[in-house]
């Protein structure tokens, strides 16, 4: 007896409202801002105090994107509500091939999430605690094992604690750009720690200046990471989702430009100077062993000082609590991509069914590990990575749009060729508008973060892509090729005569004895029990036992002079064939289920060796009999533990319990013969 | 038809003749001679230059100590020649909890030799070429990687590419050797590039003078790291396999003491300066970023200098070359360890039985991972892993001596009882007396040892070891409750009525079709075809093709909501069963052969998943048609791979052939109903 399965409304019940899903779905845009204002301001720094003038238009250019992006995004919400985002976009509208080129960038992105997200986070903290500076790489890579165990675990993305930390963290933030708006109103304008250093300045040539300028934007776009994620989401919302979809779209591009804002004037207004090579500030002591604060602590330093101090800690706790969160959306966001993939035949077919806890733990364990490389091959050095970063999002955000337009494009031509539009000729008209604007903008940061950052980490992103791209199309082709070699021609006919039946007999214990039990049940032509002789004393207490117990079934002994069983089994299978025909022959094999992982390391590993051995045999079948050992019984009680990214699908996580039978009704008082 | 058996003396061709063995089961000894005199010099030179008067009576300890051990082991062959080295000694002789903490330091001591080989190794390749020093870590983990990397696939130790560099590297040490004491009696005795330095040394009190003699007999006892491994390897000798391998050993003692005499001499002449800490060498420039060279790189400059300077770089290269065998050493060595622990039921009987590649594999890596973990965390700094080397080692001397002196005496008791004794009393008396001086030796060492390198890293090994203790522990005592619990009892009775067959169907396709006619010629009582419909077009389309095709099993559709097959047919199974009673349900699915590692991936996950939940049910057995895929031909003709560790256990590595069958006996020209 299963669960019931779950009413339509407790379905309901399970989607989410407006009020989670912006925590779950925005804790990576949001807490880019930890790091956008940051990048950018660094960069500007290179030139020298005097480029930070140019602060606010860079700033500027980096909220027209952000805006356009999620103007974009809301028409793509729209057009394609079943999730796939750019994904789908560009393999509905582009093809194939871009549409894996998406895929891959958006792979590389989700392990450069965790890195970056984590990178962040550890420096947030290393800021509030300076003297934790020598631990950053442990720190960095403590917190991926921590994600990765939590996640191989299982834990509902919907619970109140992670919305916490992301209504804390727009809160803290916003409340310390009120304060500091307001202290310099009133002429107590907040001052930063390092504001009293000078800058040691390069010298640019005026092309150097321009490109140092795109430099900067390059890094400021960083905060745009993550705007995808409510796209992908969508089936995870409540009826009407895609209306909820849009909405919380808005708000969280709302949000996250109004935090970006406030941040980088907070940043200029308290002079914050902020350098790559923390020994350029002229000034700072003990520049190789102090770590250089982040942008976020010395503004909430500047501001939160003396009676509110306790504020600066709740930000900066706030501040690494979102990273993390962003973080952990790595995780439960690859899965939706791969059961995209997979639906496609671009990967495994595995990853798109539900709940192969396997798989999904593979995958939590690759994401982990990737993100841990990184991290340790940049020593969590958070500028580095944000360099590899960047481009894969505005691969798929330039793709996806350029997808978009098409898409408009063509519902237009189908309009006017007299199909009936769903939407008004003038809103698609609009979409396209925006689509296209966006599609330019976002091919225009990608080709200038392409070009600024390529030297400076960036042409990893364009080694890895194309390996994964190379992957998922052979993937692909080989599924295809499969395929033609299942499909059923006319010239396929089967027709086997003859059927008996093999029981391997190792030692005689209980699992032993239910397989002959079942395979006498099943009423074999013929029957025979074959042990396989390795050990001369274990074969004589065999054929003791077998007398004693009184068993009908005969007992053919086959000599293994090699400690081997499959080859003499094999030989001995086919010797038969060869004088009944082609018979069909059954071997019945235990097989042990047990109830904690673990144990699957102690069990089974002999039995499917000789398994894998005997299948390539002709006419061989193997029948499975389980033997439930006593840890199985977890197996019955356990309930469903929910899996990464299930509720990103909408998928209701279902108890689903597997009530224990009654006793054996199998075994009964007389003995079989 | 499998490649035939090898006859008896082909069989014996496999075996090792004695040439072959010494530079396998020599290289680890020998190699150690590369770091053994230099950790010795090393601390040494800690307490200044006048130290090194000392030199020769600390190296004539640690010749002792190898003279002992080598005498010791020479009877532990005699009296266990079956190759379970300390580990069976004191399991046999001391107890299980004895037994098992042997086996911790072992396994802790492979993954040791293969970072403190492989460390060693790229310090003498850094002597040579000092630019590469950058990448010392780097050059590490690279080793590393294709140490596993060759170990997966498989390579034969036998093979002649590993008995040169040890024989290489033996007589270029030997050449360096003498011509340096030629060159010395004939008054140009060389100097070493160090010797002009002085030493910043530390003060001692006498007491800690006295420690520091300690500490440098302990760092040098590290060249005896290996002498066990001829022991462990009794088995691959050729017959007479005692006698043999007793010479082997006495040979690699005698070599081993030679070079580590002639090493440790040449030094002390030629007047080499090593020190811990480079920057302590006054006059050395740039010590922080030059790397200090090997003592054997220095000695060889020393002595090959001019016109025979390409004899230099052949000992450095000899000199990798046999730390990287050494290296290889452990992973031909840890399967054998694993193998006796399994037969006795401390670890996954997977490893007892020959030829599970798989399992081979995963330690392959988990051998690679610890070493590589090890190296980055310790920088490839060879003393620093050295300072855990040592520990392991000499608890398995010291417990297996203390084994053997209890089998003496238990011998020597049963003698005098008046059983027939195959040695004579003088002989066991002598035996008894080496193994009785050789524990207290060991254990003296032991001591020394820990106390002198626990607060420098051995700590490590004291909390690795008690974890792997319990693990192996809690593996025997879980094999134990299953054995009990499997066993045959009066009250175990079977007895199943009905036989019913299920044809699980998703797709028409051939391996349907396939487990279909098997599932016909096994002449269930009753059979018909279930299919889960998550897809109304595909159940339609199957629907359609399976009139077509004029099956006359019938076809049942289970209608699943939730995109979910394994539940909506455990519920159908269950109903089933409480109307016919306690039948024997066969569910037969398709099961996919395929040729290649990666195809797995791709294949047969979802098939398990369901597998797995459908053994939950009473009554059920699974029974597996096998399809092989095309890709399949390759397992046909695939020769055998040496797996590692075979030729160590004296196993054949037999060419095991299954040549392909002939067309499909099952085809015939009439379409079954």
């Amino acid at each position: 007896m299963i669960g019931e399965p779950l009413s339509s409304d407790k379905l309901e019940g399970q989607l989410l409202p407006k009020h989670l899903a912006l925590p779950i779905f925005a804790s990576d845009a949001l807490s880019s801002v930890a790091y956008g204002p940051q990048e950018l301001l660094m960069i500007l720094t290179l030139g020298g105090l005097s480029f930070l003038t140019f602060a606010p238009w860079v700033a500027a250019a980096v909220v027209v994107v952000l805006v356009t992006v999620v103007a974009s995004y809301r028409q793509l919400i729209k057009a394609y509500p079943s999730g796939g985002g750019d994904f789908e976009v560009a393999h509905k509208n582009l093809g194939e091939k871009a549409g894996l080129i998406v895929a891959s960038a958006l792979l590389i992105d989700y392990i450069l999430t965790v890195a970056v997200s984590v990178a962040s986070g550890v420096d947030n903290i290393i800021s509030a605690f300076p003297v934790l500076n020598t631990w950053r790489v442990e720190m960095a890579i403590g917190f991926i094992i921590l994600l990765a165990a939590v996640n191989l675990r299982g834990v509902r993305e919907s619970s109140k604690a992670f919305a916490l930390p992301t209504y804390l963290f727009i809160a803290s933030v916003l409340v310390m750009i009120v304060v500091g708006i307001i202290r310099m109103a009133l002429g107590d304008a907040p001052v930063a720690e390092s504001a009293q250093y000078a800058v040691k300045a390069e010298q640019f040539t005026q092309v150097g200046m321009v490109l140092l300028l795109l430099r900067a934007f390059a890094s400021g776009c960083s905060a745009l990471t993550g705007v995808e994620a409510v796209a992908n989401g969508v089936p995870a919302f409540r009826i009407p989702k895609i209306q909820n979809a849009k909405r919380t779209l808005l708000l969280m591009g709302g949000i996250a430009i109004t935090l970006f804002i406030g941040v980088t004037t907070l940043a200029l207004i308290s002079g914050v100077h902020y350098a790559e090579d923390p020994c350029n500030l002229i000034g700072m002591a003990d520049c190789a062993t102090q770590p250089q604060r982040s942008v976020m602590a010395q503004l909430a330093a500047a501001v939160f000082g003396g009676d509110t101090q306790i504020l600066f800690y709740v930000l900066q706790g706030a501040t690494a609590a979102v990273l993390l969160l962003a973080a952990n959306t790595a995780f439960n966001g690859f899965p939706l991509l791969g059961s995209v993939l997979a639906r496609d035949g671009y990967a495994p077919k595995s990853l798109s069914t539900r709940g192969d806890r396997l798989v999904y733990s593979n995958g939590v364990l690759v994401l982990g590990l990737g993100a841990g490389i990184l991290l340790v091959v940049y020593q969590a050095n958070l500028t580095a990575l944000i360099q590899l970063y960047i481009i894969g999002v505005f691969v798929s955000f330039t793709f996806g749009q350029t997808g978009m337009v098409r898409h408009w494009l063509r519902t237009l031509r189908e309009g006017a060729g007299g199909a009936p539009m769903t939407m008004k000729r003038s809103q698609i008209i609009r979409s396209l508008s925006i689509n296209t604007f966006g599609a330019l903008l976002t091919a225009t940061v990608l080709v200038v973060v392409t070009v600024t950052k390529f030297t400076h980490g960036a042409w990893l992103v364009f080694v890895i892509g194309p390996i994964l791209f190379v992957l998922m199309l052979g993937v692909n082709r080989y599924y295809g090729k499969v395929e033609r070699d299942l499909t059923v021609d006319d010239i396929t006919v089967f027709g086997s005569n003859g059927d008996h039946a093999i029981v391997l007999v190792g030692r005689l214990q209980k699992p032993t004895l239910k397989a002959l039990d079942y395979a006498i049940a099943a009423r074999h032509v013929s029957i025979e029990a074959v042990h396989c002789s390795i050990d001369d004393d274990q074969t004589a207490l065999l054929r003791k036992q077998w007398k004693k117990m009184k068993i009908e079934v005969p007992l053919r002994v086959i000599q293994s002079p090699y400690r081997d069983i499959s080859f003499p089994l094999i030989k001995y299978i086919k010797k038969r064939r060869e004088s009944h025909g082609s018979e069909v022959v059954t071997v019945y094999m235990p097989q042990f289920i047990v109830g904690h992982w673990w144990e699957n390391l102690l069990h089974n590993h002999k039995a499917r060796r000789i398994r894998h051995k005997l299948m390539l045999c002709h006419g061989v079948t193997i029948a499975l009999v389980p033997w439930l050992l006593d840890s199985s019984k977890v197996l019955y009680s356990r309930p469903g533990r929910p899996l990464p990214g299930q509720e990103r699908r909408g998928e209701p996580v279902r108890r689903a319990v597997i009530r224990k039978p009654l006793p054996p009704a199998g075994m009964s008082s007389t003995r079989r013969r």
